[in-house]
């Protein structure tokens, strides 16, 4: 069995774990878990606890995650927990950070010299955090070796159907996006689509 | 303030219940309560374990929300849940259901002459639950009265995005998704779309 570790923190937003696990999670041979620092209940913005195992308690993970939320902006001056994500992170085979969890994988400085991007509405403040990381401001999702960022919360989603589709092949990426009857963005240059409402291109 | 539940159960789809979520706490003046029939700790499909409160202890709800998931395929079979649902759903201004949570309503009787949908994948069981119910397969979201249904997973995102267009204005609904990065499929009857890869048009 294959693992798949969650680190979840206070303050962190649900859609950018539970977006990306939803795709993984219909892997074979893939299982879950939900980590934390210390372990315990975790609460995120919205009130919603959940149940985390102590990272250091894990063995290594096969792709290790990380999502964004306002927790983020207080664990990135956090000595701790810098350094369990980057031992955690360089243990894993892939890791994925959503919106701001690539400003904790670039505090942690794992992010230098790799292509990377974060949400559009924290982008500065995400960028201060790792002057030697080659931002993406425009992309959706972006791969560099085996790191991937996701812009906000759903981009997450995209994300990890371009991990499905890297490691698996297309048609599974699509089986899955079918699955959940998503509308996935493929591409990962596609910084933002509002086809629907002719706004097409990029966000600013 | 305003009162959103989510009436979670074992094995429930995360993504579900927290990407309507994930729109609807964007509404200023609106607070989350995650319930269950009995309160305490629920375990969704993939492991994740949430705190919930009981449903009975909360008071009225503005808005109710019911995901779908494997566990769903049980509760439809459960007196006392289909009780409770239906009476919780009676007192609350707005109900939401995604993927198999409309089979759960369907079953408590709520949905009878209405129209609804489902996930398209499970759709001949969740019609079996309601045979006065005006279904359709082809819809990705509906509202009828004060009911939104939402076809699988992602399509509840549309959904919530409607309900917020439906009370809050158009524009409130573009800009909550911008704030998530997220495309919304802003025509309910647009029951799939995979416009990316030349397969427009409704899912079989």
């Amino acid at each position: 069995m294959k693992e798949i570790t969650a680190l979840l923190y206070h303050d962190f937003t649900a859609l950018d774990a539970l977006g990306p696990l939803e795709v993984l999670g219909r892997l074979p041979g893939y299982e879950i878990r939900y980590a934390s620092l210390s372990g315990g209940p975790v609460c995120n913005e919205k009130g919603l606890t959940v149940e985390t195992e102590a990272l250091g308690s894990l063995g290594r993970s096969d792709i290790l995650l990380v999502p964004g939320g306002m927790g983020s902006r207080k664990l990135a001056l956090d000595g701790d927990f810098l350094a369990a994500l980057r031992r955690a992170a360089l243990e894993s085979a892939v890791v994925m950070m959503v919106c701001t969890g690539s400003a904790l994988a670039a505090a942690a400085g794992l992010l230098d010299g790799l292509r990377a991007t974060g949400n559009k509405r924290a982008f500065d403040w995400t960028m201060s955090m790792g002057e030697k990381v080659l931002w993406q401001r425009d992309a959706r999702w972006t791969r560099d070796g085996k790191f991937y960022t996701a812009a906000g919360v759903s981009a997450g989603i995209d994300m990890a159907l371009g991990f499905v589709a890297d490691h698996f092949g297309r048609e599974r990426a699509l089986s899955i996006a079918e699955g959940m009857e998503y509308c996935w963005n493929e591409k990962p240059e596609a910084g933002w689509c509002f086809k629907e409402h002719g706004k097409i291109g990029k966000m600013k």
